[in-house]
């Protein structure tokens, strides 16, 4: 049994200090926001995120940082990648011991085109860890709080903090299984939310199941593309990391993104959709991201391009999505066959 | 503007007949079933696989297959794979003259374990046709005649049919691409059916979109390591008959394989399963096929094998589905790592 801090009681926070609890250890959650975390203090219940169990009465919220960090053998950071680097600061003024250091947040930096562990690894001194740990698959927040049957991958530089974190988190209805490939899991769990936006306009549009496993598809390749110039490993995005989480993101209710690119679709401006989702919509910036890095790295990315003009220059989705199914290539495997050759000749 | 005959007359034969009409194509439609026909032909509508469309009042549905062949330039086959081999005996009896032959059935013949297109070149000689095609991908039959976008795969041995059935097909809203993969567009239509099943089974027991995921990813892997001992390219599985298909059939209530997976997991038999949809449900026969041809090439199946129990012996549903999500490998990609990795240094 450990102390082990959780940072972030969004819903996927909720639901991962709740994994560790069943374990046996003793979580500290923390969030920055003292009404919510008295709220939850008070009530044992994550309302806004997380309604349906109860919490612990021996789970503390907390919103200082010292006070969560200071006896705990591990920091899970699952938190929105715009708030990744002010917390690491903050957590680096009050850390004094190393920590087992893992996250979950699904996002790349715009600006910075930084996958979350770089922007970490950035900010917190390396005294403080060994490698960052990175937990990504697919995993519905709701379903992992009920105990419903989940798998995800850890992965880090070097196995042996990826094997820690799997030890820390497995159970029988929480499988953790270990990849090498850290870019790649990384990458995968954050671009395939671009692909859940396209999927939520093409349901948003009254497009079938028909139209989203073509795009789905697509986008599956298109994120392998950029995801391999980045040094990913092809393989993670026929993995968990990549086909898993896309099948969950673009088919369920349950998903964030799939939802805001369904307001889209209906006519919602992004303004409003996010002012009525009140949640993070990490595809959206993570789009922004993608688009930039697509140009600089020349990679043809059209559902990225297509998602981008409609968030950011008020293209209509139903022209971008009929240009999406009418200009694929002739002979469909042509970019993915050459991606996956490469890696194996070279 | 051509004569073409669409053998089959259940829902998927009778949305590509509806294809082909829209392109300008006289069409032909054939059952064995005389009522089903005479009913089809008086009421211009399929009321029991279709009953979203009205045909058109120049479509006539025929019995006789001399009438049906006799003056097409193609003939389309979208029967039950048990029909195949008989149906093409007697199209062999009937036909004097060269057609372009394509089917669209998805399945594997139990005992021999030939794919559709073997079947056929069994049975059909030479003189009759160039190459066989197959027409494959995520497509359900209700979203196609009602003209929502969708995506399919055209293959054949060489590129001039697989070419031809796209110049037929094609439209604004059918898109159709060509693969040179025959096996694996054959293969990867036919055992997404097996996954199909487990997803239903899956969503039978109450599980939740986490568990299907990853269930369908490691479904993925499974059906691919299969398909490349036999031949097939492993990338077409990342492909629209791979992941798109899957994605399709796994996910939508369209589904007649998850439909049945669903029925058994809720405690129904068999036979009752089968009796109550009575529509073809190709997973099972699949799946069959599946089991023997995993034991006679030592493959491991996992999935397959546990839907074999579940079908064939009685194994309880929720013991299967449970071993599954326990008992997989620590390190997540290492099976399609290897079939890759072969398949580019050999």
């Amino acid at each position: 049994m450990e102390k082990i801090a959780v940072l972030g009681a969004g819903s996927w926070g909720t639901a991962l200090a709740m994994v560790l609890y069943d374990n046996g250890h003793e979580v500290k959650l923390w969030t920055h926001d003292k009404s919510h975390a008295e709220e939850m203090n008070q009530t044992h219940q994550n309302i806004k995120y997380l309604p349906n169990i109860t919490l612990p009465e021996d789970m503390h919220v907390y919103t200082s940082l010292a006070e969560v960090v200071k006896d705990v053998s591990a920091i899970v950071f699952v938190l929105p990648t715009k708030a990744i680097r002010d917390v690491c600061r903050q957590v680096k003024e009050v850390l004094d011991h190393k920590v087992t250091i893992i996250h979950g947040t699904k996002g790349i930096e715009p600006n910075t085109f930084k996958r979350v562990s770089e922007i970490m690894e950035e900010e917190l001194p390396p005294e403080l860890y060994n490698d960052i740990v990175v937990l990504s698959g697919p995993s519905h927040a709701e379903e992992v709080s009920e105990k419903q049957p989940t798998t995800v991958t850890a992965s880090s530089k070097t196995m042996k903090d990826a094997e820690r974190a799997q030890d820390l988190f497995i159970n029988e209805r929480f499988r953790v299984y270990t990849s090498a490939d850290m870019v790649g899991v990384e990458l995968g769990g954050s671009l395939k939310n671009i692909i859940a936006l396209g999927a939520g306009i093409s349901d948003g549009l009254g497009y079938g199941d028909n139209a989203k496993a073509a795009l789905v598809t697509r986008g599956l390749a298109e994120i392998a593309r950029l995801g391999t110039a980045k040094g990913a490993d092809p393989l993670t995005f026929v993995g968990l990391s990549g086909v898993g989480d896309l099948i969950v993101t673009c088919t369920s209710v349950h998903s964030r993104n799939w939802k805001a690119g369904n307001l889209l679709a209906k006519g919602n401006k992004l303004e409003d959709v996010l002012a009525e989702m009140d949640m993070v919509v990490e595809g959206i910036r993570t789009t922004q991201a993608a688009y930039a890095l697509a140009k600089e790295e020349r990679i043809e990315m059209p559902i990225t391009t297509g998602l981008y003009q409609i968030l950011f220059e008020h293209a209509n989705p139903k022209d971008i999505v009929d240009q999406l199914m009418t200009r694929m290539r002739k002979h469909e495997m042509e970019d993915l066959s050459l991606i996956l050759s490469n890696r194996y000749t070279q």
